[in-house]
């Protein structure tokens, strides 16, 4: 059978190494075109020597391709992307241009005027494990962002059990590869290392996209949700802490982690795991491992995920969407162990 | 004018070392004799070769001193000092064992009956910006955990102030100093090099000195505090993200600034800061940054406090103490800037 | 076709997991047999969360296989490989037990009498790159040490081509995972985060290994080898700088990259690199980085190779080693590519 | 006594804080003046959190001070240097614009025709160490860079008492403050951190500093030194690690620890280390650790030293030389003991 041609628009980034990265190895699709402005004409390999082994030179228009990957900056990709989806070509949009359904929010979140707002109703959210259905036979779907990855998947059995009340806070602590490959300060080595601070107080841009989320799976009063995101001095990796008070008539500790059990059974990419867990069991893997419990002292209700942010987080879950979009084993490619220690 | 002779029982963990380091480099007292069992008869400088310019040997006896410092491990620690204070020696213990004034949270908290309770209400809680008069007197301090520390000082203004409501959720991240120099899997460099995780969610021993130290300053209905702490990949540093619902006629944003610089006015380890603070910011110093904030979006209370975990949480802090006890400046011996980056 | 079954003697340490997590990919082979004596009994999952897909109990004793890996340490391991070999089974030792060929040195090096030294003989050094002829029909292959691996590596082809004076000097740079997942000092998180350092300077195991395979390789004056390794806050990966002078008639810069290029033709798991590679390009591959130069101003020969060495250094260049023993493809089960950054 | 008045050019780089953090510390200096281009009209606590504590706002030019640090880049530092020497302030130059005695070094080296060579002379080399008496009355001292420190202070005992062959390695691992704050790709936390590279194969530009200094001890054939510097993750610190072979009558490791301790007695920031030292020994101290062996396997001499490259690797040994300019006791304000760990 021949393997389904893919392409990555801006490769250069982290989140476009990875994709590269990943479906290089990909059993079932062959990567055939790579583009990056700054690099164009260079060989992949040169500019990344970990991808040597792929031989491709890096363009500045992308080629002939099935289905596209988009790994543009957000405002930039809308334009790339729509002219492809005109075409009927598929596309998976890394950015955040088609996250949200209500075009209003990327003038108060992102500062600009959406292109293309008719497509934001047809783009699917491309968060498998609740979108699945509606992700198999889109023609574009909207990569999710890394933390509200880790959130929602942290709080969605309970948000749609009704088990909790509308106030939650939602404490990510992130690597630093999340703040990409852009030269800046904050991911100055020295300035960095041994060193964990909040940032984004003011409002993170990725909070819309968690309470859009959330929001789809709760019913009455609306959820006000508190996120802070914190990087701490690692590449890889977010642990999200999420506290919520447990409605009245709650659950247990076995009986909360039951329902997890139902919620996620037979999602090959979330672990309910036993004990809390640690970024480091997801480093280079697809997985999301969740654990959630109650707090003794107190009865509140603390959910704990974690997710390497470069796979689950980024290019892993594009990855998984294009597999579900082309009708392909949802693991295809993504099988890959954590990498430990 | 002679020194006032003071001595570290324990000085070979990590606590104590911090302690030999700003105790030698006191201006107003002179470290004269320290313990430790296993490396009795040893050179400070040959285990610690960053000590090699104090001159003493470890013993294992205290020898004669005015003021002691124990940083012996909690349940060890009591018995050491009592027999001191019962002879009218002066000390700050750094361990738990005299923090908590209920003698019953010792059993379900550290599981063992505390040996000398009658000690428990004599002792003072050493945290000198809420305890500053009780402390000059005292006999015996109790110098406060880190995360109580770090917690306590960002809760404090608004606590007092009746700002809340009773439901608070303390989230720390701590390097991993704190969890000392005994060699354990947690602290093992490859298991915690890039990895973050929560650990301690059936409860860790330090809420109790939270909640009651914030009982202290808190009328009407108890607090409910739900605390978790994190290990994140640094040496030294805990960043504490608090969060808490304004009462009915809450606070705008510079009200609530205004608040904590009337709080901390005078005390000139407490700075409240500009921008969300860097634990980096506080490396090697006694100073605690703390940052209130109101969420934009939800209107929550957020404050983060940050902390050098060794010294405004351990040998710092105590140094303070001592000062506080001795007459001193408060600042004396404690006036380094931060080492940065 | 029948997968061949293969076990693993000791899997608990870092060397034991990472060879878990490579068999488990491997599609040629299955792991169904892995022993460990403090865990005997839990599931492998249990002990190792990112192990949770391979659905292995840890036992005391090893299953009936085809092929068997010890991660034993040295001087335990040839007690464990003996009998099976003795009864047919074919073995990788990934400890020193068989590397060096002279008996004596067993005791200069390891401080104990070979227990089997007529097997000393028989066993091949497992290095593929040398020694793949002989590796082949094998019975009884021993893994290079880690430094051993990155050394050789670099400087086989001048010392075979006859290119350098004697005197060599090795300065290698390894991460911590090298000193295992057994708790010292050495490894403890406070005292190697932000810090370098050299040890056994007094002599390190590895170093005969190292004289032993490059003077099979060398006519003429014995080689002197001057070996320094060093920790650096890293998890994985070895940069080794070897340093010699080039004998009279020397190459030039493009005639010594030729020469590297010719040496390792055909062997896919060592490239010559463009530029002075770095551990993170190789950080969970079994690739060989090597990156021969001459100084500018003295006319030195530098080659500087590097390695992840739990890859590489270890566990991959086991499955390496099974591989060509099994006549599969040399790179089947190691195609991963590095995962960067 | 008036304190003397002093100033800082360019104080927004690493070197420039550190610098403001040990004269803010100092008790005989009053830091008066601080200027920075792209900071000018900024508090410097605004710019720099950690040194909130210091009361100064940065400047375009600098104030009128009795001794100026220049911690501008090298080639800016000269034209910046030069009027205020003309003037008769006495300066420390820390960039490298009057450390070479040999004008053409800095076409060839550093790639700009010298604007002032007739001031090369007249500056001093500022490594107290060797030139104590000749920096006391200088009014114009060449700070020395960080690797030449380390790499000249390991061996100027054996090249002065003519004790090794001309040819020398000198393998050197740095953190990546020495990089700067300068952004840079070469910096960035992702690319750096669990990450060790050499660099600057082609020819490092303090190489002529280290011939040129230990040239001047040694007598009989030029020096043949080898150096290679090596990025490490950490944010201060550099380990040096120098190979030398000695001269026939070679001494024993008793008597070339003698030769050592004789060398620096009475220096007080050299220590000759009794275990192979550690950067982290060194952290935020002024200290140089010192530790000669000789290889057991192969009579090869090894020095290994370590310093803190912010500190005695610049800002540190520049508040050092201005003790001997000034009079003062030369540990003056640089008696903190590392922070450790």
């Amino acid at each position: 059978m021949d393997k389904t041609k893919v392409g990555i628009i801006n490769v250069t980034g982290y989140v476009g190494v990875e994709l590269a990265r990943l479906l290089h190895q990909h059993p079932q699709v062959e990567l055939i075109s790579v583009t990056g402005r700054s690099a164009a004409g260079q060989k992949l390999g040169s500019v990344f020597p970990h991808l040597a082994g792929i031989d491709l030179t890096i363009e500045a228009e992308l080629g002939e391709v099935d289905l596209a990957f988009s790994a543009m900056p957000h405002k930039e990709s809308a334009g790339e992307v729509t002219p492809l989806v005109d075409r009927g070509t598929r596309v998976v949009d890394i950015s955040a241009d088609f996250r949200l359904k209500n075009a209003a929010e990327y003038v108060s979140t992102y500062g600009f005027t959406h292109p293309a707002p008719q497509r934001l109703g047809q783009a699917v959210y491309g968060l498998p494990e609740l979108h699945g259905a509606e992700i198999a036979p889109a023609q574009l779907v909207a990569n999710p962002g890394c933390y509200p990855t880790g959130a929602i998947l942290a709080l969605a059995p309970v948000v749609k059990a009704g088990l909790i009340e509308p106030e939650i806070v939602v404490d990510s602590k992130s690597g630093l590869s999340g703040a990409g490959r852009t030269l800046s300060l904050r991911s100055h080595y020295s300035e960095t290392n041994e060193d964990t601070a909040a940032y984004a107080l003011e409002g993170h841009r990725h909070l819309p996209e968690i309470t859009q989320e959330l929001g789809l799976l709760h019913s009455g009063q609306a959820l006000s949700v508190t996120f802070v995101p914190h990087l701490t001095p690692m590449t890889r990796g977010i642990l999200t802490t999420c506290y919520a008070t447990l409605s009245a008539g709650k659950k247990g500790q076995e009986e909360l982690r039951q329902l997890y059990l139902d919620f996620y059974r037979g999602k090959p990419f979330v672990r309910i795991a036993e004990e809390p867990p640690h970024t480091k069991h997801t480093w280079g893997s697809n997985l999301c491992l969740i654990y959630p419990t109650i707090a003794p002292a107190t009865g509140k209700l603390i959910v704990i995920s974690c997710i390497d942010n470069l796979v689950k987080g980024a290019a892993g879950q594009a990855v998984q969407n294009m597999n579900l979009m082309l009708g392909l084993p949802e693991v295809s490619g993504l099988e890959a162990v954590a990498v430990y220690p």
